[in-house]
């Protein structure tokens, strides 16, 4: 069976606590979902916000490879023509080719909330949808608390979805919209809709599930949907979205296609789920959830003892499915093994011809053993992992050195700074000392290593770091280790760097300097780039074949 | 119907990657699941290490409420009769009322894993249990891999159960061991053991369920065994297990107690909730998950405007259930409004007879909501929170004063410390002054301020830092705001304080202060309670009545 994947992520996610994306963010996330082969892609709501609206005009010049873009609003307010109403307006502003609008299906708050007679709030549903359709729309039309009206008010329900079908609906999608259902609940309110339609409609009704995940029911109420025939599937990445989240795109395929036979998206779009997971937290900086089924860090990894020697037995003892098959991978804890096909793929991207048995690799594979072990992590940062692996193969020659700094902090504090940093560097037998004020130890750090460089590199004036984090490691007392992530963009390139230290000082500085060593890195190969361009454009200027 | 709450939390949780449990967390761990009202804790497994062997030892000189103790563990081995078999003998040295052990339902591995007949594994799943129940112990047997079994080989997988049925088991736990199974499954699989046994057996068989969160479907797959007829649920605190985990206790018992009508626990533990997650995260050193159902701090925070108009309107429109049910409280987003009920419970632990409305109370609320906003978090630093009450009320009457500190740190490190502290301290009009060097600046600061203070107040040096955790809030830059929470201990008490700042130092020194603080508040509230024995003992002494 063929299930159509809607994305969610870019509205419900936007709606879930400590998130916000940027209209950057955004872009990277779409990218994301059209390379992952989803079938719809819901933007945002064009009449609740300019961000969202900004959005959609960014993306009628983008073209999509497999995803359709929806706008998401509800439908004309009571006692408004639609072709006079602002959020139907909104929603066509958008020029997406499919819009979705929600309506209520709860009687009882069709006059709670609406304030409208049930025969008007029919009207209303019926007379949206045919708009948009009018206007050459795909639409999806969503029942919200579909399944609370339905429990309440078997009939009423139906009617609304009823309306929503007279109205030209291309799509119903039934709402749990405050996640309290049990799988049954759902599996009867979806067999009753589709016996309604059939003995209503004259051509078929195709159904979609929206769930929510507030009693961790979200993935079984969504398949119990689709048991009962539903073929939309909504979800959101990582299960992101309001309260405890949406069903997660991740767990809702991996159950439908790994093992209920059904279509969802291309089997090697499944090998990308770890890395699309883990960008999308990236994206949303927002820490991965490493008990995430299939695509949690630890979803596959084996501690007990007699685990670990089963599962080498027979994977199938305490793996329901073969990591590979998601991109994650088995890990044996303690006996740390760190991705050796995830760092060989990394590696042939700029270390093109590295053969695979070659014993640079056995060494790198090594190394980065003994720098996890320490707590190292190269999953997000990529540019510490890059310029680690040039270093040992010896590629890779310092554009500055770091002679030494001193940390000066006082309590009482200075009125406009905390600390200060004495900081002495090196540039091809030059030195530069200086200092800078900061807001604690690493921020003074952070602006006096970039202004000693600055005089060397005048393009480090661009750089600025965009995120920082920091994590304390078997954190038993103030003097365990810490690993400190920093993400630095360029307004071209963003690159994430590590440090792991018992000082957090010594740690950031490690990943500081690997920001700007990896910032200069990138200048001196877009340079080289564009030399080779040119040296191209002459050379096929001489030669006017 | 009334379902058994079994926890598995000391022998799952403690699977996890990332947790260790100490002796003490155990117990702390058994308390709560105690008081909670749980009927079985499956508290380890004697057989496979000395640290659950002691937690047995320990646990036979104490009274449990509500709870009764299991010790889980294998069959005998193959080849051995029960009475001489090592795994039943360290079961029966844990002198636990009950025993759990886990025998091979699938086919397959009975030959791949065990290397035994089909024939001789039934005999060694009757003969052990039969054993164990000779020497008086409640048995739960738990069915390892019974839904792959069954799927693969029915007739055998119920053979097995029938074995331990016929050994005497008063419980037979089907587990989907791999947590592979889809709810539909689990159905039919516990559908089909109940009509085996009423077939076969004579008397009645009491099933129980296990459920892993591979598919994001423990839930789900539990409550439709429970539905199905199972009587007995296993669960974790938090769902702590192998992987992705096991069934989170909160979630299970929430939607069986508050949806399905079944008797779980006291309606009054499950108010509980809340607390008991957080509790046990401390325990575990784990963060909360914010999202998780019923319990996470986001499973009733709203923050589209939509849903905040509704949920004031009708909350059933975005709450499944009322967030108090489950000790949670609703969180209107960005206009915080932070638990007062729960801040007027743990006022009335140290400021005994404060009146619920008076002026003071509304103060105190207020600070709180502005701490919060700028990033405190109070749910777990609770001795930084008294203290802060204590001084709002003119309650509190400082130990000591830290004038001033100076921190100087550089690179290169030194061979034996990378960071030096000065501080300057007074304490009742006597000044102090001494330095100390760390690892890193935080512990130098830590093990400076103990040093100067120590001449004042020798029995600080039995206390020391037990955890330290450092949180960026809002982190968009090395400015950025920094949360530092310090758990502390001096042997008798652990206490937790906070402090945030955008330097990481002020922010470390501000928890580090309060920590200290509190240990002298807890020395002198000792000994005035000592003292007031003193006198109560002394005054009786001239009163021979």
């Amino acid at each position: 069976m063929q299930i159509t994947v809607y994305d969610a992520t870019l509205r419900e996610g936007a709606q879930s606590a400590g998130t916000s994306f940027s209209l950057d963010d955004k872009l990277k996330l779409v990218d994301l979902l059209d390379r992952l082969g989803v079938a719809y892609i819901e933007a945002g709501n064009p009449g609740s916000n300019a961000k969202d609206a900004a959005l959609f005009a960014r993306m009628q010049h983008k073209k999509l490879r497999h995803a359709t873009l929806a706008a998401f609003g509800s439908t004309a307010r009571v006692g408004r023509p639609p072709d006079q109403d602002a959020n139907l307006a909104a929603l066509l502003s958008a020029e997406t080719p499919a819009v979705a609008i929600f309506g209520k299906s709860w009687d009882f708050h069709v006059g709670a909330v609406l304030h409208c007679s049930l025969e008007d709030n029919l009207q209303l549903i019926e007379s949206s949808v045919a708009f948009l359709k009018s206007k050459g729309r795909e639409v999806i039309y969503d029942a919200e608390h579909f399944f609370d009206g339905w429990k309440h008010n078997p009939e009423y329900a139906l009617q609304t979805i009823e309306a929503a079908q007279r109205g030209g609906a291309d799509w119903i999608c039934l709402c749990d919209t405050n996640g309290g259902c049990l799988p049954h609940e759902i599996r009867a309110g979806v067999d009753q809709a589709f016996d309604y339609a059939h003995e209503r409609f004259d051509h078929e009704m195709r159904l979609g599930i929206h769930t929510h995940d507030d009693s961790g029911l979200a993935i079984a109420n969504s398949i119990e949907a689709v048991r009962a025939g539903a073929t939309m599937a909504q979800c959101t990445l990582n299960g992101w979205g309001e309260r405890c989240g949406n069903a997660n795109l991740f767990s809702l395929v991996g159950n439908l296609q790994l093992k209920m036979g059904c279509r969802c998206l291309e089997d090697d779009a499944l090998k990308q789920f770890l890395p699309a997971s883990l960008f999308a937290s990236e994206v949303a900086n927002r820490s991965p959830d490493k008990r995430a089924p299939f695509v949690g860090r630890d979803a596959f990894a084996h501690k007990a003892g007699m685990h670990i020697d089963a599962v080498k037995k027979a994977p199938e003892t305490f793996e329901h499915i073969p990591p590979e098959s998601v991109g994650n991978e088995r890990r044996i804890l303690i006996s740390e093994v760190s991705g050796r096909s995830g760092v060989l793929d990394k590696l042939t991207a700029f270390v093109p011809g590295i053969a695979k048995d070659s014993p640079e690799v056995v060494q790198i594979v090594d190394m980065l053993k003994e720098k996890e072990a320490i707590g190292y992590q190269f999953e997000v940062a990529e540019a510490s992992f890059q310029l680690l692996v040039r270093r040992k193969l010896a590629m890779h020659k310092p554009f500055f050195d770091v002679r030494e700094f001193k940390v000066v902090a006082t309590t009482p504090a200075e009125p406009m700074h905390t600390a200060t940093v004495m900081v002495r560097v090196q540039v091809g037998g030059v030195e530069e000392i200086t200092a800078a004020d900061g807001d604690g130890p690493v921020n003074a750090l952070d602006l006096a290593l970039r202004k000693a460089l600055e005089r060397f590199f005048p393009s480090l004036k661009r750089m600025r770091l965009s995120d920082f984090k920091v994590r304390v490691l078997n954190s038993k007392d103030t003097a365990s280790s810490v690993r400190v992530l920093i993400e630095s963009t360029d307004g071209e390139s963003v690159w994430t760097t590590v440090g792991v230290h018992a000082d957090i000082l010594q740690a950031s500085f490690f990943a500081l300097y690997d920001s700007l060593e990896y910032k200069l890195l990138l200048d001196h190969n877009r340079f080289e780039a564009e030399r080779a361009t040119r040296n191209r454009d002459s050379s096929s200027h001489l030669d006017p074949k």
